[in-house]
C-alpha cells in the first residue's frame, strides 16, 4: 500500500481525550476515531490489525473443532424472557423499540439465541458434541465508556458455545476451548494467565478469566509468578485428554479480585512468587451445564431414546480490546511495536526523497518485489521530510523499516530496522531482499513481548 | 469438514413461511434461520456463501483503489442533524436511546459518518482522490420485511464513498466504482445489468442501480436485450480513462421504472430487443457532489491555497441479499448450483457406506488428499441411508459430488457428478484426484448462469 494512497490521519500530540498510552497510540496512530461515546470507527490502520487477530482467533476455534457461524446483533427481548435474563441484565443492555412498537435488544452476548438454533437444529446424540462460535459487534451501554476500545460500548468479540449430552462430555468441550486460548493468546505475543473469576451475569459453576497483567488493568488479580513463563502447547490433539495440558496453569494459585483468598494464596504461593497486580481481562471461559438448555428446552434424545437436556459452556474473546490490550503490553515511548503476526503491515518503506530519480526507482523495484513475495508493505512515498516519515514509521509500529535516502542508493544500500530492538544495518538492494526471504517470516527478535517503557 | 462435526440442519420440507424459491432453499439447506421479523442468524453454510461473496467485493474495491476502513453499526442521531436527514428518513430508520437518554439509531447507510472522517483527517489537495468502503450490517425497518434476506432488516452492505477536489475528478472515481461493480457481479456469476435509477434519500444528480431479471424482483425494469450479453471488462487499468469501457451500457437503454420514459424506449429499442421484466437490485451507485460535504464543511486546503469542498459519490453492494439473488439465478427443482467462485465447499464427497472398511478407507484418502491440494470438501461422513444423502447434496448444491458406495470402491472406482449438468462420470481414485489437480478450476462447465427450471 502507497501511503499517497492510503488513509492513515496520524496525529503528532497526544489527544487530550485519551487516559492510558494504548488509546492514545491508536488514535495518534490514526487506527480507530471516536464517532459517539464508546464508539469507534476503525480505520484501515485499525482495521487490518483488528481483521489479523480475529483470523488468529478463528483459526485457532476451528483447530479445537469449534464451527462458524453468524448471529445477528438486534435481537427480540421475547427471548431473553424465556431465559428470565431481560430484566435482570439492567442497564448495560441497549433496548430498542421497533416501528411497531416490539421490544428487540442490541445482543450483548447470545446464550439464548445459539440455544435456539441448537435446540431447533439438534434432535440426535449424534449431533452432540458441537461447539459453534461466531465474531460479531456487541453492546454495553457502559456508564462510563473508556480506555478507548478497551471498554468501548459497541465492540468485537469473538463467543462460543459448547453443546454436550453429559457433565463429562460438557467439561471435556470446556477444555478444548481453554487450551485453544492459551495457544490463541500466545500466537498473539501475550502472556494471559488463566484466572479463578466470578460467573456474573453469564451464570455457572466454572469459570476463568485469562488476564493480562498491566498497569492500567480494570481489576486487581494475584496469582503464582511462575505462571508467567508457561508456554502454550503445539500441535494440541483435541480429540485427546487435555487435563495433563491444563495441569500446570491449573495448579498454581491464580484469581481475580472476586474471587481472591487471602489464606490460600499465602498458604500456597511463596512470598517470592506472590504476585499481586492490575490485569485486563482479554476472555473468559464459563461452564454453566443447563442453565439454559432447561428453561429453554434444549434437549435431544439420548442413546437409550430418552430426551436429554444438553449440558453447555460459553466461551468468549473480546477480539477488539485486545487491540488496545496488546499495544499496552508492546509499545516504547516512540510508538506501538507490533508483535510480527498482528502487524497491519509487516515492512514499512521509506523513500527520503521523492522526486529524487534513483531513491524512487530504487524504492519502486523494492516495493514491487517485496509484494509478488507475498511480504505487505507500507510504502511512504509522500512528499513529507524525512524526520516526519521516521516519526511516523516508529508510530505506527511496523515490524521493520527499509529507509532509502538518495545517498545511500547511490551506494546500492539502503537501511534495515528493527522496530522492536531498534537495530539498524546497511545492505544491499539484493541483501535485504534475501533477508525476507530467508529470515524474517519467525524472527524471535521482532516485537513480542517487549516490554513498555513508557508508564 | 465432516458433516458429522458440522451444523447443518437440513429441511426436508419447504417452511411455509418462505415465499420465493431462494428462501426456501436457504432455509432447507441450513443456510439461514430467522431469529426475529426480518433478522437472520447465518448458520455455518450459509456464513461460508457470505463470506466468500464478501471477498470477491472486497477484491474487486481493493484493485479500484478504494481503502478498507469499519464504521460502527450505532451512529448519534446528532451527525444526522448535521445533513439534516434525522427527521426525513422516516419510519425505516431504528432509532435508539442510550442509558442517558441520548438518541442514536442504527445505521442504514454512512455518509454522515464517513464524511465527518474524512472531514476530520485529510486536510490537502494531496489527500485525494480518496475512496473508502466498508462491509458492515446496517438495519433498515422495513414495515414487512419479506423474500428472506432479499428484503431483511438487518442486512450486510458494502459501501464506499469518493471524496475528490473537483466535479470532474469525481466522475472518474464514480466511474471507477462502476467498472469494478461490473467485474464483481460477473465474478460472481451474475448478470447485472447497470440502468438509470431514481437517487432516491441518498440524492444526487446521477444513480444506476445494477439489477438482476429475476421474476420474483421487486420492481419493473426496462432495457435493451443486448445488454444481457455484454461481458464485464478484464484487466482494467483503473488509472486510465474509463469512459470508453463504460460505453457499451451506457450507449443502450436501461432504466428501473422510476425514471422510465416508455417514448424513449420505444423509439431507441427496437421491438425485438425490447425486454419489460421484473429486477432484484444488487448494487447501486450515486454521484451527488456536495450533498454532504457542503453542509458538513468537507473541505481541503486546494493547490491555490484556498479551501474547497469536496465532490463525494457513494456506492453500495447488498451483499448478504446477493446470497439470495444467486439462488434465484442459479437453481433447479433439486436444489441450489452454486457458481463455483462462491460455493461454500467445492466438493461434496459421499460416503454410502460408512462402516465399511474399504469405503470408509477410500473417502478418508480422498478427503486428506483433495484437503492437502487445497480444495474444501465436504464430506458426507454419516449413518444416514445413501437416498438421503443424494438430496441433501443435491439440495446444498456443491459444484461436484464424489460418490464412493462399497461396490464401486471394490472395483477401485468413485463416480464423479457434476451438479450443475447432472453428469456422472466412473473414475479411479487416483484419476479423481488427477480431476482437481489439472481440471476443475476454471472449468467452464461448473455451475454458474444454469438457468432456472423451479418456477
Amino acid at each position: 500500500m502507497r501511503i499517497s494512497r492510503f488513509f492513515m490521519p496520524v496525529l503528532r500530540d497526544a489527544p487530550s481525550e485519551a487516559e492510558i498510552v494504548s488509546h492514545r497510540l491508536m488514535l495518534r496512530a490514526g487506527m480507530i476515531r471516536q464517532s459517539s461515546s464508546g464508539i469507534y470507527s476503525w480505520l484501515p490502520m485499525g482495521l487490518k490489525v483488528l481483521n489479523n487477530i480475529s483470523q488468529i482467533v478463528r483459526e485457532e476455534q476451528d483447530k479445537a473443532g469449534a464451527v462458524e457461524l453468524l448471529m445477528p446483533t438486534i435481537q427480540s427481548a421475547d427471548l431473553w424472557r424465556e431465559s428470565e435474563r431481560y430484566e435482570a441484565y439492567g442497564a448495560e443492555m441497549l433496548r430498542i423499540k421497533d416501528r411497531h412498537g416490539r421490544e428487540m435488544l442490541y445482543g450483548p452476548t447470545n446464550e439464548e439465541l445459539i440455544t435456539t438454533l441448537f435446540r431447533d437444529g439438534a434432535h440426535s446424540y449424534r449431533d452432540v458434541p458441537c461447539t459453534l462460535y461466531h465474531v460479531q459487534w456487541k453492546f454495553r451501554d457502559e456508564i462510563r465508556p473508556r480506555f478507548g476500545v478497551m471498554r468501548g460500548r459497541e465492540f468485537l468479540m469473538k463467543d462460543a458455545y459448547s453443546f454436550d449430552l453429559t457433565k463429562e462430555d460438557a467439561k471435556k468441550s470446556f477444555n478444548r476451548m481453554f487450551v485453544a486460548y492459551l495457544r490463541t493468546f500466545e500466537r498473539l505475543g501475550l502472556t494471559a494467565i488463566p484466572m479463578q473469576a466470578e460467573t456474573g451475569p453469564i451464570g455457572g459453576d466454572l469459570s476463568y478469566e485469562f488476564i493480562i497483567l498491566a498497569k492500567t488493568g480494570e481489576s486487581e488479580v494475584f496469582c503464582h509468578k511462575d505462571l508467567l513463563d508457561l508456554k502454550a502447547p503445539e500441535n494440541v490433539n483435541y480429540d485427546s485428554d487435555l487435563e495433563p495440558v491444563m495441569a500446570p496453569w491449573l495448579e498454581k494459585y491464580a484469581a481475580t479480585e472476586d474471587v481472591h483468598d487471602a489464606d490460600r494464596f499465602a498458604s500456597e504461593v511463596p512470598r517470592d512468587k506472590q504476585i499481586s497486580a492490575r490485569g485486563i481481562e482479554v476472555g473468559q471461559v464459563f461452564l454453566f451445564g443447563d442453565k439454559y438448555n432447561e428453561p429453554m428446552k434444549c434437549a435431544v434424545q439420548g442413546p437409550d431414546g430418552k430426551l436429554t437436556t444438553l449440558q453447555s459452556g460459553s466461551y468468549g474473546i473480546g477480539v477488539s480490546r485486545l487491540v488496545g490490550a496488546i499495544i499496552e503490553a508492546s509499545h516504547d515511548e516512540a510508538g506501538i511495536i507490533w508483535p510480527q503476526s498482528i502487524a497491519p503491515f509487516k515492512i514499512g518503506l521509506l523513500n527520503l526523497k521523492v522526486g529524487d530519480k534513483d531513491t524512487d526507482a530504487a524504492c519502486e523495484s523494492l516495493y514491487e518485489q517485496l509484494q509478488s513475495m507475498g511480504q505487505t508493505v507500507l510504502y511512504d512515498d509522500s512528499k513529507e521530510r524525512a524526520g516526519g516519515k521516521f516519526k511516523t514509521m516508529d508510530l505506527i509500529g511496523l515490524p521493520w523499516q527499509i529507509i532509502a535516502g538518495p545517498r545511500s542508493v547511490k551506494a546500492g544500500k539502503v537501511e534495515l530496522k528493527n522496530r522492536a530492538s531498534g537495530e539498524a544495518t546497511e545492505l544491499g538492494l539484493d541483501e535485504v531482499i534475501n533477508f525476507f526471504v530467508t529470515k524474517s517470516t519467525d524472527s524471535p527478535s521482532t516485537g513480542t513481548g517487549r516490554k513498555s517503557t513508557e508508564s
